[in-house]
């Protein structure tokens, strides 16, 4: 989506005059690494452009010039942490559907476990629940990437409202167990969970 | 819990000497009511109790007089909005295990689909998610007020882990309805989803 800008058009850096190769992609690398710490830190209406370009050590033209507005680089730096596993082969919406419900719990839990995609979560939890851009971004992606995929292999009428049913199931336990952190949920053995809740999920899809 | 302020050792207001009886209830409701809209709009951290105290025309002393600080403002904020819901006769915890599903998943979307209750739901969510003091305050609440007697009722060793689950399906599902607005979940006929909904919180409760 924002992949386009070409690094002909990048401003030279640092007086070192036409970037050597590479360097375009470690400075978007840099911005997106410091724009979900931001979000995560501040939510969506606090963070600025400017703070996260002064936090990546780039001018606020620079991230302007990759991204766009706060919105792009809010959508960019979410999108950038799940694509990895959005299109892990067989990670959620390939394989057979009487192992969805496990493989999409699975996959959740997993992404909120890895210190890694829990800080941009966070960032879009945060950010969602308070800002109606934000709340529109998560729409977006959430539901081209993960919701329409598995709805798309649910063939039934009511196969989106499915998907969002079982998906508040997992939305519920990450707002429990990993944001709000009730216990004993908080703290309970993750197997135990899955044992649970993926059962849920799959009838939730597949149930009569 | 902070209704043990007297009236004789309210300041006196507006200049009228000793206020007339009922004029403390009055403007203790005053205050919740300021305050609930407060830490809906703006959230916990953006909140003040000068800013409560503004909306609700007196003193920020008073405020504190009445409430203590601003976490116990909060937390008085919250409470006596849902006390009628959960201390109402067969509400949710009271009444035959096997209907329990349904009472609750009934309760949890009547308090959302109610202006009065979405206003301090709003508040807890946005708060809860952004600051640790405001989740403090809704585990403290949700736990005491609803899952722990609603996991009494179920006789069994993870009765509590049980709740939490079948709370985290209510929770994620009034998350992706009335915060984030995710279609079709958002628009879908109520009695759609409590058809769906209410047999996977009564599995989580009392299924083997």
């Amino acid at each position: 989506m924002s992949s386009t800008s070409e690094p002909a058009a990048v401003p030279p850096r640092r007086g070192r005059g036409r970037p050597p190769r590479g360097e375009s992609t470690d400075t978007r690398d840099r911005i997106l690494t410091a724009a979900r710490e931001e979000f995560s830190e501040r939510g969506y209406e606090k963070t600025s452009v400017r703070g996260i370009a002064k936090a990546a050590g780039v001018d606020s033209a620079l991230v302007h010039h990759y991204f766009g507005t706060k919105e792009q680089v809010f959508e960019a730096a979410i999108e950038v942490a799940f694509a990895p596993a959005f299109n892990a082969p067989g990670a959620v919406a390939d394989g057979p559907l009487d192992g969805v419900g496990e493989r999409l719990t699975r996959f959740i839990f997993g992404i909120w476990e890895n210190p890694t995609t829990r800080t941009p979560l966070l960032a879009i939890v945060r950010s969602a629940v308070n800002n109606d851009t934000a709340a529109a971004v998560f729409r977006r992606l959430i539901g081209a990437q993960l919701l329409r995929r598995v709805a798309a292999q649910v063939e039934r009428e009511d196969a989106e409202l499915r998907a969002e049913l079982a998906a508040a199931q997992l939305v519920g336990c990450a707002m429990l167990r990993y944001v709000i952190k009730v216990e004993p949920l908080a703290s309970a053995d993750l197997e135990q969970i899955v044992a649970r809740v993926a059962p849920v999920v799959q009838g939730h899809l597949t149930a009569p």
